[in-house]
Order: C-alpha cells, then structure tokens, then sequence
C-alpha cells in the first residue's frame, strides 16, 4: 500500500517528535533512566510507533543525534569541513564552531549523556564512536591529508595522532570541566598542534 | 576513650575492606547502581561503620581513589613527578605508567565509573575534579614550570594548555576507546606537544 502524502507528513512529524523528545529527554534524566515509554509519553505517541522503526533506546539516540549534529552544522551554515587552503584558519573555524555548540545545552546535554553512558558500556559506546565519532573525525583526518598533499604538513605526519591532538583536549576540558571552553583555547590548542606537527604555510615553517 | 593497638588494626582493616569494596562494586555496577548496603555486605561490615566515617557514597569513593592513586604511584616505584632534567624523557615516563594503569582492569574500571558518572553530575565531577585531577594536574604543571625556569620552555608557555594537551589525548583514547591506548602513543604524543610548544634541549631546539 503506497502512503499518501498526509500520511508521509504525520509519519515525519512523528519521527521528529520522537528524535526530539528522545534528545530533550536523556538530557534530563541521563541514559541509564531513560524508556521508550517516556519518550512516547513526551513525543505524544503510541509505544508501538516508536518500535515500528527502531528495536531500542539506543537506536533512537543514535539517529537522533546523527540528526542533531546534522542541525548543528547547518545552523553554522556547514557545508562539509571547511578548506580555503590555510590548515590553521580552517580548524580554527571548526574547533570554534564546536566550542559554540558545546555551550548550548540543547546540543550539549544529549552528547554529554550519551558520551558518559557510552564510556561505561562498551557496546553502546563502540555504536556510537562508529556512527557518530569515527565520521567527524575522518572529516578532520581529511583535511589534514589535503595539507600534507599540499607539503603544508611533512610526509611523515601520522594524521590520527594529530587530530586527536586537537578533540582529545576540547573533549577533555568539555567532559571534565577543568577550566572554561573558550574560541581563545581553540585557537591556542591549533596553533601549538599544527607547531608540533611541523606545519609550514606556503613553504615558510610556521612562526612561533 | 583511648583505642587499644587491637582495636585500631581493627579498624584500619575495616576502612581497608570497604574502600577495597566500594572499588570493585563501582567498577562492576557503576556509580548509580551502587549503594552503601552492597559496599557494607561486600566488606563484610554493617552500614552504620561505614556511616561513621563516611556521609556518602560520593565521600567513600573519594577516599578510595585517592588510596588507589597512591598505591598504583607505590606499586610503580613513584616518588613524586620525575625530574632528571630531561623533561621529554620525564613526561614518557609519567605518560607510559598511566597507560600502564588504565591497562589494569582493578584501577581502570572504577576510574572510568567515576570519570562518567562525574560527567553528568555537575557536584559529583567538580569534587573529584577538585580532590583527585586537580591535584595530578598540579604534578605535571610544576614540573613544566620547573624545565620553562630552566630555560627548556618559552617565557610565555601557557603551562595549564601543555598539560591538557598531553593529558586530554590519552584521555580521550582511553575513555572514547577510539584506538589502542600504547607506550608507542604516548612516546609520540609527548614529542609532538613539545615540539608544539617550543621545546628546546641543552639550549638547541629539539630537533623534528
């Protein structure tokens, strides 16, 4: 039976009033204490939708937050990882857009749930580090290997390290909250990781 | 009343058992699912000993991390942060024991409980950040304070930012468990925070 375009549309309200509501939701009461049957319950729906199209909690969170970092970037008017050709001002530009998102709960409570929940079980986490995590920070690696490409990082330069050189820290003092997540710490944080790399801008090695 | 020599082995194996079990209950059931009944029943004593010494389970956990911090600083021969002089060599050494720890399921898995669940519980995380990171944190500023005196650090290092640099990557590995967490990571890492941020050695720049 093919839908008609007034179902569609109920279908897709309701879709997004679960992934909202499951995102407000785990927010406020953590992973752990989190049901589908409060998720209906504020979405406005039946149980059984939500099981029409996802087996678990987990899958509606991850959907709704491949949803919510797809917002994100939109708002930031993201139209994939930046590259202008300087390696310094691009990840300047994403590192800032992640401190700014970091700072609006309506973003930030569902990763940070999710983010805990994810480090104390293993199979949620290796979920969400492969659907999530992985894809953003392959973005990154990306980019570097278009500057090494470009000689702006030497051959040798092992991208991965680098780019968690530049999360591993913003996740920290996010996660831990040892000190205050500031556009002047993603900018310093670049600065001193592309240095370690040996980053050099049109061929001259970087001024410290 | 004074305590008798018995009475005060008593007690030391008293706080010994319920630190010891709060340890491996946190480990097993996590933060939230962990109560003062199972540390009493696991340590083989009544609630009210524990509640003579302690006024939560938040208070308990404190006291056995900090006795586990310093038993696995013990267990490595620690005497306080390493300063031969050779500051590269000194992080390597700081850096490879934590991977060392966080491959030891007695201290990995309640560290990892409380990282999480301090995470999502603002009073939690700002006094095991206060009593048990802070502290740590202190360790490897001093001693970058020590080698920027000696002339192996710029005037101008922002020491707090050298240090989660270094901290935030292995952090990041272990809690994310986005790639194995090695001694050859490590070693790399504290090459490339310190090229970062101008290292020099004997006087010459330290050499890529």
């Amino acid at each position: 039976m093919t839908k008609t375009p007034d179902a569609t549309r109920r279908s897709d309200r309701s879709r997004r009033a679960i992934l909202d509501a499951s995102l407000v939701l785990v927010g406020e009461v953590g992973y752990n204490k989190l049901t589908i049957e409060a998720i209906a319950a504020r979405a406005g729906v039946g149980k059984q939708t939500i099981y029409r199209w996802w087996s678990s909690k987990a899958e509606v969170l991850l959907d709704a937050s491949l949803a919510l970092a797809g917002e994100a970037g939109a708002e930031a008017g993201w139209t994939g990882f930046p590259d202008t050709g300087d390696l310094a001002a691009d990840l300047k530009a994403v590192l800032r857009a992640t401190v700014d998102e970091f700072a609006d709960a309506r973003y930030e409570a569902p990763v940070r749930a999710l983010t805990a929940a994810g480090a104390t079980d293993p199979e949620l986490g290796a979920r969400f580090t492969q659907r999530l995590l992985e894809p953003q920070l392959a973005l990154y690696e990306a980019r570097l290997r278009s500057a090494r490409e470009a000689g702006q990082l030497p051959a040798g330069t092992d991208l991965r390290l680098t780019v968690e050189m530049l999360v591993g820290p913003l996740t920290y003092r996010w996660l831990l909250r040892t000190a205050p997540l500031t556009h002047g710490f993603a900018d310093a944080l670049v600065d001193r990781v592309l240095a370690g790399v040996g980053y050099v801008t049109a061929g001259r090695p970087d001024s410290r």
